[in-house]
C-alpha cells in the first residue's frame, strides 16, 4: 500500500441494515436472480454452455450470451459472499463445469463460436462481442473465487487469458486487435488484482494503447473479411477507436462501451501510474458531467447509437439512458475517486447510483428497464426480460456488491464516501475498526456514527459532505466541531469534498453529521435548450418525479410549480417501500376536453387560441425517480415548468 | 350551376400584383420551372420517357418518375396560361410527345412498369406509385389543356383513364384494386370536369368506396405475389385503406397520401351529393385541425411514416410537416370550402398558404424543403433537389396557380376569400365585375376593393373576415356599414365566416375593409404537451419565428417573451423580400460559456444549479416562418417560452 493511497472496500465488510438497499439486496437474492437464471435456462442458454448440446433454438446460443451468463455467476457469487446458500452454490457450480467443458485446448472460451462459428474465431472483433463476453466471464471468475475461495473458474478463466496472451499484442504473430466494445480491459486487470500477474494488466494496456492507432485494426480486419471498412453503418467514433484514448477529449459513441473502456483506463492508469491516462479521464469525464450527464445520472441521449450525441442536448421523453451505461458511469467514478481522492466523483458515483441505475429495476425485483426515459406517456414500463438482456444481470450484479461503494481506507485513513443504516469493520493500517451508521439516509441528512476499536488509534475519519449539500455540521462526542468550510476549526479540515477528522480515536466515539437535506429546485446550464424555463425537484440525493397516479393532470407539462411555492417532504413509510415524497402547491392550466372535442375550429378557439390561459391551483406529490412505474402505468416528468 | 352553388376560380382571371405572391410567381417561371426541367433532364428522365431510349442509370426511370415530370408539366402549362413563353411551350410539347410514343396500344401509359417491369403491371399497387403517377399525368394533362386549348396530351390521358375503367372497378372480369398512395381519384374528377364523362367521376368513386373493403384488396393482392401480408412492415392506417373511408373518424398514417385522399372524397361528395362522404370529409377535418395540425398549418408529426402520430402530438424539431402536406392541405381544404361553403376551410387553407406551404421554397426559387420543422438547431436547409423529388414540382405548381384560392364566384353572389393587391375578373350571373384590390395584404389589414361593372348589378359580395382577425369595419364608398357580429347592420350579415353584402352595385364602388392585424401570442390547447407554458407570436395570417441571425442567443429557447412585454411590427422593405418584423422586449438566461467549461462539477457548480438564472434584456427581432433559411444558416424557433 503506498501512502495515502485509497483503498476500496471488500463489500463483505460492510453490512447494510437500512430501508433502501437491504431490502434491494434481499430481493435480488430472493427474486433477481432467480429470475435470470430461470430466463436462461428456458432459453436453453444454460444447457448449451455445453458444446455437445444440440439445439436448434434461436437465441440459446447468441454472441453475447455468454456476458449474460457471466452477469448473472457474478450476481450469484458477490450473493453467496454474504448469504450462504448451498442450491446456488450447486446451481453455480455447474455453470462452472459447462464452461470447463467448453473450454478448448488451447484455452479458448466461447460458447457461440466454438460450436456455431469455429472458423470465425477473432474475425471481427469489431461487431462480435467476442472479446467483450471474455471480459466478463473474467468478471464472474474474480468474483467466484473472492466469494468462495474456489480456484476453478478462476483458473479456466487465467487459461483463457493466458491463451488471450499469446494471440493479441505487438509481439512476432501476435494479432493487432482490439475489442469493438470494450469490458475486457477492465477485467484484465481484475485478473491481475486477484492473482498478481503482471501480464494481464499489460494485457489491459495493450488493449487500450492500441486503441485507434494507424493503421486502424477495424479496416485491416474488414478488409480481411473481403468488406469496404467504409460502408460500415458507423463510424468508429461509436466504439470509441476513432483516435487513441489519451487523445480523445469529447464522450462518443455507444455509451456502455465508452464507460467500460474508460473503466480500464482508470484501472490502467491507477495500476501503472500513467499521467497521461490519468488525464485522458478526467479530461473525458468533465467532458461528460459538462454536457452530457443526466440529472439522473443517466448517460447516452440517442437510441440510435445507445450513446452520446452533442453537447448539452439531453432530452426527456427520448432520453436512452441504458441502466447498463448509468452502472458503467457508477463503475467509472469510482475508480476515478480512487485515482484522484476528489469528492466529485463520488458525487457523480452517488447521483447515478440513487436514480438512473436503481430505476432500472422494479421493487419486485423480476422487472426491469432497458432504458430510463426522464420523461413518459405512459407506455414505458420493466419488462422481465430482453432479447439482448445486458441490463437484469448488470443491476443484479451491482446491487449484490453495492456495499463496496460506501467505504475506502488507507493506511491512516478511512473514508466515508456515503451512507446508510450499516456496520462496517474496517482496516485502517494494522487495526480494524468498527463503524456503525446511524442514519434514515437518504429520506434524513443525520448520521450517527459510533466508532468500536480494539485500542485508541490515530487515524483520519475523512467524511464525504456531498456536493448537493449547502450546509453542515458535524459532532464528535457531542461537541461541535465543524460546519462548513467558512467556519474553520483545527479538529476538521476540509479537502476535495471530504471533512477530515484526524485525531486518536476511542472506542465508543460517536461522530454525528448533519446534512441540511432541504427540497432543491435544480436547474441545468441554459445551453440546455430542452430544460429552459424548467426545474427538477431533488432532495439529497434522490432526485424526484411526477407520476399520474399521483397527479392526474395530464399531459404532466400543464403542471407549473411556481418559485415561491413553498414545497415539503415527508417520509411516507407504506408508498413505494418507504419513500419520502414531495409536496406542494402547483398551478396547472386548466384542460377542457369537452371543449376540445366540440370547438369552433379554423378560428383561434380551435387548437389555438389568444385567450389567457385559465389555471388552478392543485397539490402536487412528487416521487423519487427510481420508485417511478411501480403503480399503476401512466405518465412521468422529470422536468417540470416552473411558474411564476 | 345550382342555386348558391360556389365556383372555384379560374386563376387566370387574376392578375395579382401584390408584393407576396406575385414575385414569387415570377420567380417560380423564371428559376423554378427550369430547376425542375434540369434536373430531370440531367437524371435522364425526359429522354427515358421514350420506351426505346436505352440507359442504365440509376433514377432515370424510377416508379414515381412520371409524377415528377407530370408536376413540371402541370406547373409550366399554369405558368404558360398567364405568361405565353414559347420556348416553354417547346419543351412541354417534346414531352407530351415522348408520352405519346410511351403510351401503349392498350393506353396504358407509365414509364417505369413499360419498360422495365411490365410483366408486374398492377400486380403491387399498395407500394408501387402506379395509379399515384397516372394521377398526376391526368392533373397535368387537364392544367394543358385549360392553358393551351390543346388537346393533344389530354386526348392521351382520357385514353389512359378509359384503359383503367375497363380494368379496374366491380364488374365481371374486373380488379378490385386502389392505390396505395392515392391521387387518382382527385384527377378522375379533374378530368371528369374537364371532359364531362361521368365514367371518370364513377372510376373515382369507385376507388374511393372500395377502399379498406373486406376481404382487404391489399392483403389478396400481397397473397398473389405469393408475399404473408401480414409481413408488411407497416399497417394499413398507412395508407388509410384500414376501414372503408366513411368509417374513418381520425385522420392516419402518410399525411400526403391521406391529403389527396380526402381531396378524392370532397370532390366526388360535391359531384355526387354524396352527403356520407361530405360528412366523413367534415369528421376528419375536424379530427385534423383540433388534434394534428401545426400552426404553421404543416402537418404529419413523424418522419417515421411520413406522417400522422396521435392527438395532440405536435413536436418542434422533430416535426416533419412535408411540403407537399401542407399543399395537400391546401387543396383539401379549398374543396371543403366549396363544398360546404364555410370560412373556417378558407382559415386552414390560408394557414396552411402563407406559412407551412410557402416556406417550402427559398425566395430565390432554386431551393426546397421537403420537411418544414418547426425548430431547427442550424442543421436545416433547403435544397435544390431530392432522390424524392415530390416538393419542388408540387410548391411549383402551388405558387403557378395560387390565384384559384382567392375568390369563388356564383349566381349571384362573389366571394373574396383572400386578400392581395390585384385585378380579378369575375362572372356574377351574366355580368362580368372586375374587382381591383389595393392593399398591403399580409402586412397589412386595410383593403380596398374598387368595383367596375358595365351596369348596375345585385348580388352579394362575400368578404371573408379570417378567424386570426378580433376587430374588424367595412365601408361602402365611404359609408360604415359594418363592423363585427355585435353591430348589426342591414347591409351586412355575416354568415359562416363571411361579411356579405347585398345591394346593386355601381360601378366605381368601393368597398374598405379594415381587419385589425395587432401581434397576437397564440398558445396551444393545454393539451399539447410540447406547447406548454409557450407561445407564438403571429399577425394576420403570417406566423412568425426568431433566427439566430437576427437574435444571437442561442439556444434559442434561452429567451422568453414577457406576458405584458409590447411587441410591435413594421415593415422592412429591405428584408427578406419585404416583410414585417415584430420586435420587443423579452429575457434571455444569461449563459456563461467560460463558466460552462471551468465549471467545478460533481456539485451543483456543473450542468446544473440551485442558483438562480440571470437574465438579461434583449430587443428580439421575429421574422415570418415562410421565410426562415434564406439568410445565414443558424437556429430557428416558433414556440417561445413565456416569461412572467
Amino acid at each position: 500500500m503506498q501512502k495515502g493511497e485509497m483503498i476500496p472496500l471488500d463489500f463483505t465488510r460492510l453490512q447494510l441494515l437500512d430501508k433502501f438497499w437491504a431490502p434491494r439486496q434481499e430481493t435480488n437474492r430472493r427474486t433477481t436472480l432467480h429470475i435470470q437464471y430461470k430466463n436462461l435456462r428456458q432459453l436453453g442458454s444454460i444447457a448449451a454452455i455445453d458444446p455437445d448440446y444440440h439445439t436448434d433454438r434461436p437465441g440459446a446460443r447468441h454472441i453475447y450470451r455468454d456476458s449474460d451468463i457471466a452477469k448473472w455467476l457474478e450476481a450469484a457469487s458477490y450473493t453467496l459472499a454474504t448469504s450462504p446458500d448451498s442450491a446456488l452454490e450447486s446451481q453455480i457450480d455447474e455453470v462452472i463445469e459447462l464452461y470447463a467443458k467448453a473450454q478448448g485446448p488451447d484455452g479458448y472460451l466461447n460458447t457461440w463460436f466454438t460450436v456455431m462459428e469455429p472458423h470465425l474465431r477473432f474475425t471481427n472483433l469489431r461487431d462480435r462481442h467476442e472479446l467483450y463476453c471474455a471480459g466478463h466471464l473474467m468478471e464472474a471468475a474474480v468474483a467466484h473465487f473472492r466469494a468462495t475461495g474456489k480456484r476453478r473458474f478462476l483458473d479456466i478463466c487465467c487459461r483463457y487469458a493466458d491463451y488471450l496472451d499469446t494471440v493479441f499484442g505487438t509481439g512476432e504473430g501476435r494479432m493487432r486487435g482490439y475489442p469493438g466494445h470494450e469490458e475486457i480491459e477492465l477485467a484484465l486487470v481484475k485478473l491481475y488484482e486477484a492473482t498478481g500477474h503482471k501480464r494481464y494488466l499489460k494485457l489491459a494496456s495493450y488493449f487500450i494503447d492500441e486503441r485507434g492507432q494507424k493503421p486502424h485494426y477495424f479496416d485491416i480486419e474488414a478488409e480481411k473479411r473481403g468488406e469496404d471498412p467504409r460502408r460500415w453503418r458507423r463510424d468508429y467514433r461509436y466504439n470509441q477507436s476513432h483516435i487513441p484514448v489519451r487523445e480523445q477529449t469529447e464522450v462518443t459513441g455507444h455509451a456502455v462501451r465508452a464507460m467500460y473502456l474508460y473503466c480500464g483506463m482508470a484501472d490502467v492508469a491507477r495500476h501503472t501510474g500513467d499521467r497521461s491516462l490519468a488525464e485522458a479521464c478526467r479530461t473525458l469525464w468533465h467532458d461528460l458531467v459538462r454536457k452530457h450527464l443526466f440529472i439522473t445520472g443517466g448517460i447516452g441521449q440517442s437510441k440510435e447509437n445507445e450513446g452520446f450525441t452533442f453537447p448539452y442536448d439531453l432530452p426527456e421523453e427520448t432520453a436512452y439512458c441504458e441502466t447498463c451505461a448509468a452502472i458503467g458511469l457508477v463503475f467509472w467514478n469510482h475508480r476515478l475517486l480512487h485515482l484522484f481522492g476528489e469528492g466529485q466523483y463520488a458525487d457523480c458515483l452517488e447521483r447515478g447510483l440513487y436514480n438512473g441505475t436503481i430505476s432500472g429495476m422494479a421493487l419486485s425485483g423480476d422487472r426491469f428497464f432497458y432504458t430510463n426515459p426522464l420523461a413518459s406517456l405512459g407506455h414505458h414500463h420493466r419488462q422481465e426480460w430482453f432479447t439482448c438482456a445486458c441490463c437484469p444481470g448488470n443491476i443484479s450484479r451491482l446491487v449484490a456488491s453495492v456495499g463496496q461503494f460506501f467505504y475506502s481506507t488507507g493506511d491512516d485513513k478511512i473514508w466515508v464516501h456515503l451512507y446508510a443504516q450499516s456496520r462496517a469493520s474496517l482496516p485502517v493500517g494494522d487495526e480494524e475498526v468498527l463503524i456503525e451508521q446511524e442514519t434514515d439516509y437518504p429520506w434524513d441528512g443525520t448520521v450517527i456514527m459510533r466508532l468500536s476499536l480494539a485500542r485508541p488509534h490515530t487515524f483520519t475519519l475523512a467524511l464525504r459532505i456531498p456536493g448537493w449539500c449547502r450546509q453542515h455540521a458535524i459532532k464528535i462526542s457531542g461537541t461541535d466541531i465543524g460546519g462548513g468550510e467558512t467556519e474553520m476549526s483545527p479538529a476538521v479540515v476540509y479537502r476535495s469534498g471530504y471533512a477530515e477528522l484526524t485525531r486518536e480515536w476511542h472506542d465508543g466515539d460517536l461522530v454525528e453529521l448533519r446534512l441540511a437535506m432541504p427540497v432543491e429546485r435544480v436547474r441545468a446550464n441554459p445551453a440546455v435548450r430542452q430544460a429552459n424555463g424548467k426545474i427538477v425537484l431533488q432532495r439529497g440525493p434522490i432526485v424526484y418525479c411526477l407520476e399520474e397516479t399521483d397527479n392526474p393532470y395530464t399531459p404532466l407539462t400543464r403542471i407549473a410549480i411556481p418559485r415561491k411555492a413553498p414545497l415539503s417532504a415527508h417520509f411516507a413509510p407504506d408508498l413505494l417501500g418507504g419513500v419520502s415524497v414531495i409536496t406542494g402547491p402547483a398551478e396547472v392550466v386548466v384542460r377542457d376536453e369537452a371543449r376540445d372535442e366540440a370547438a369552433a375550429v379554423g378560428s383561434w378557439d380551435g387548437l389555438y387560441t389568444t385567450d389567457l390561459p385559465q389555471t388552478e391551483q392543485v397539490t402536487i406529490k412528487a416521487v423519487p425517480y427510481c420508485v417511478w412505474d411501480n403503480r399503476e402505468p401512466g405518465e412521468m416528468l422529470v422536468w417540470l415548468q416552473e411558474g411564476i
